[in-house]
């Protein structure tokens, strides 16, 4: 389905795949169809989920072994994962109104305490609705790596670890803009995403989040550049080939 | 332990109690401890924790009648709750820089999604570290609420649900500032807390919140006054009244 849609539109789109990742059953059992949808679909990037289990969280974390056969895969294919849940089971959670966002921040400290990009210097993640809580607690982030004798968080994470703009106001984009470098961002928005409806304060959709990256005063026209377009080339290095190659097409 | 600090240093601290609590038994069994703690020792509010299984998340939603006994002696006594949750035991969590945060966000949710408030008008719970990641998604919620034909947040829940300042930097103060009415924000700091070192930035340590208060350059002295005093008087009415109580004994 998402083949065919990039296919009847290939100047607006480009697929990232889905996983057949099941609770308890070894990530390496996914390379097969992330290689099918890289290699001969094209894609350029996939999505991982570290909760399989729906809410209940019984996988051990990204930063496990349990993970590094796919993350082996993804390193040789050049090809990055955004870190998000689906739906939960449990009713202590909300979908998209606890659970995704509690799933950024758990993901994010999870890197935080780990040495997984001394292992895997390449692998990339993007991690949604930028970052779930993490930006808001940025100093707290920064003050819990230092106490633990963890290099300065630029070091540690940001060479592999970036944040999307799925942030439905103004207030919480300025926030993202001011503490996350902006080599780190990656515009996002969404179709039928978490929230449909038109923001009473502004009369604009509150999805609509080009609007607020637009309206953070402080940032450089390069810095928009590198969210809206060049970060997305830099962290999805297929995507950049592709749109190479379409170019060199038109010329010919 | 509390009770004997809080009388040594009468000025300076009054106690708020941990409750009893046990995965999978009735929260209505916290009550004989609730009443000792309020009426016996003169505790003026208590800790609630939304997940006494320590990360597994294993309890009914704060929002289910599961709870309301608790509630019920709550409202009676006039004393709010921290919802705030202790170890994690589930690896996928970290307890201060995971569990604590997702805990917050997954308990203003669960209110969100909820008539609780229609049942107990005079419930009144304060979510710490600022909120966990609300603040930075009030658009999402905001947008949210509207979708699912809520009433707006303000009237759903900011008669019940207040917002601590245990955020380790400026700009997280800035935005918690910025989004949430200053009646709901009360000043909290920390002794030995999540951070327990000095921000190299700032070269002051980074739990000394109330610089980040006194640095909203927009906050007017009232609302000042009110996230560092009045607001705290006013959630917690025993408080107010020991106050009361304290002058009225210097003046005889």
């Amino acid at each position: 389905m998402i083949h065919r849609v990039c296919n009847l539109y290939p100047k607006n789109f480009i697929g990232v795949c889905q996983l057949p990742q099941s609770p308890g059953v070894p990530p390496g059992n996914c390379i097969p169809e992330l290689e099918r949808c890289v290699n001969e679909l094209g894609f350029v990037g996939c999505n991982l989920n570290p909760d399989p289990s729906g809410g209940y969280w019984k996988e051990p974390p990204l930063t496990d072994r349990w993970w590094y056969p796919l993350y082996e895969k993804m390193v040789e294919l050049d090809v990055p994962a955004m870190v998000h849940v689906t739906a939960t089971c449990n009713p202590a959670f909300h979908t998209t109104g606890s659970h995704y966002l509690n799933a950024d921040t758990t993901a994010f400290m999870q890197f935080l305490t780990s040495d997984l990009f001394k292992d895997f210097p390449a692998l990339k993640f993007v991690i949604p609705h930028g970052g779930g809580a993490v930006p808001f607690h940025w100093g707290r982030y920064r003050g819990m790596a230092q106490d633990m004798k963890r290099p300065p968080l630029k070091e540690l994470l940001l060479n592999n670890v970036y944040f999307d703009t799925c942030v439905y106001h103004q207030p919480g984009i300025d926030l993202l803009a001011k503490v996350i470098p902006a080599d780190n961002i990656l515009f996002a928005s969404e179709m039928v995403g978490a929230v449909k409806g038109i923001d009473p304060e502004t009369g604009h959709y509150f999805d609509d989040t080009k609007r607020y990256v637009d309206g953070v005063s402080w940032l450089s026209a390069e810095d928009k550049r590198k969210i809206f377009e060049g970060n997305a080339l830099k962290v999805y290095p297929r995507l950049s080939k592709q749109i190479s190659r379409q170019a060199a097409a038109a010329r010919a």
